[in-house]
């Protein structure tokens, strides 16, 4: 198997969960601030031009939930095999693609990257965010993974919610959330996947290297976010 | 099967899906206007607040792409059985759930809702639904649908990007995209899965019309929303 990926969220899931099952595989790191992920050999791996990607014995899958669903089926592990415990994870996957991930990256380019500052914009996102992490909350009072054990679903999930700072979202308060956090944090094949392809450069950046990495990522932003 | 929704892309995706398939569901319309999704005995059966969700034997389903992928297991249908076929649907699943629907929503929400007119952000949000869009045109260059036959992936997209109009973003020139707009809207049961829980006040609606449902939306945004 080729992991195609950056230093991203979204790719971090899918290193973090290649890592817990255990796999062999090989690591291209693409350049996102070169354009790599547009270029026409990508586009036959990602016809969406975005990291990550997964090639499998020459089958390529894109978007990482799928890739998180494909290797979870294709070991059997990370997600349960029953109807109902299938969904429950299957929800909480949705959860995260569809709502956490979308919001904390809107929040992030309004908050961090966008050449305007527009309090209205910023303020939307950061209070979506941080109404999402209250629905985790809630969810992880009665429970310690947030669909039976520990699966996929808590991976892509932690991908995004560990970065809450970077996104000026606060957990405060959120002690079920914490504690989740906290629990994910200790296993060490989490720790191995998200210093693939290389070690954040900060997790908490001071202002100049918060701008540094801004003034990067604004170059980074697809067509449609340029023209804005 | 008991199926709770409202006249919303997301909510079509499910009441098209069970059209397809024939299965049998009462309806619940959930009235957004005056939170009911946001009340106690709703929040037991999708804690995110938000529609559609089902439930099947009491067993509830939150997540739309979720609640596809349950409907399309439980009967075998709309989704192949190989893993590479199967893992085709979910990419294009996973592009409408973490793509086309909230880039699309987001469009919506700055170009038709949003207390300010933001030229920037408008045109982020519709820059990025048109290459989406044009992601999809091209890879239907080749194909008559998205993942091998008609599937789940198609009502999921196809549910969003019919409402193009709605969000701004332009379809023109995209000839593969509208080909295949028009063979999804032909299907009788995509016909019937759109006039649930009722049949849309206007599909193209005139300035008067669109500053009510405007309107009316702006006071269904998320709280969090509604700080901004």
């Amino acid at each position: 198997m080729t992991l195609y990926t950056a230093a991203t969220p979204n790719c971090y899931k899918v290193s973090v969960t290649l890592e817990e099952l255990g796999l062999a595989y090989a690591v291209v790191k693409v350049d996102l601030a070169h354009g790599q992920q547009k270029t026409p050999d990508y586009l036959r791996i990602n016809p969406n031009g975005r990291v990550p990607a997964l090639v499998d014995d020459g089958f390529p899958i894109f978007e990482s939930g799928a890739i998180l669903v494909y290797l979870a089926e294709k070991t059997g592990l990370l997600m349960p095999s029953d109807v109902k415990g299938r969904s429950q994870v299957m929800q909480w996957l949705m959860f995260q693609m569809g709502g956490i991930g979308p919001m904390m990256a809107q929040a992030n380019v309004f908050y961090r990257y966008f050449p305007e500052k527009i309090p209205a914009a910023i303020a939307r996102y950061q209070g979506e965010g941080r109404r999402l992490f209250e629905v985790i909350d809630s969810h992880l009072a009665s429970r310690e993974f947030l669909a039976g054990d520990y699966s996929i679903a808590d991976i892509a999930n932690w991908c995004w919610i560990r970065t809450a700072k970077w996104s000026g979202i606060e957990t405060d308060g959120l002690v079920n959330l914490q504690r989740w956090l906290a629990t994910v944090a200790e296993r060490p094949a989490v720790q191995r996947g998200i210093v693939i392809p290389e070690p954040p450069k900060s997790k908490d950046p001071d202002a100049e290297e918060a701008a540094r990495l801004a003034e990067k990522a604004r170059g980074m932003l697809e067509p449609g976010r340029r023209e804005a």
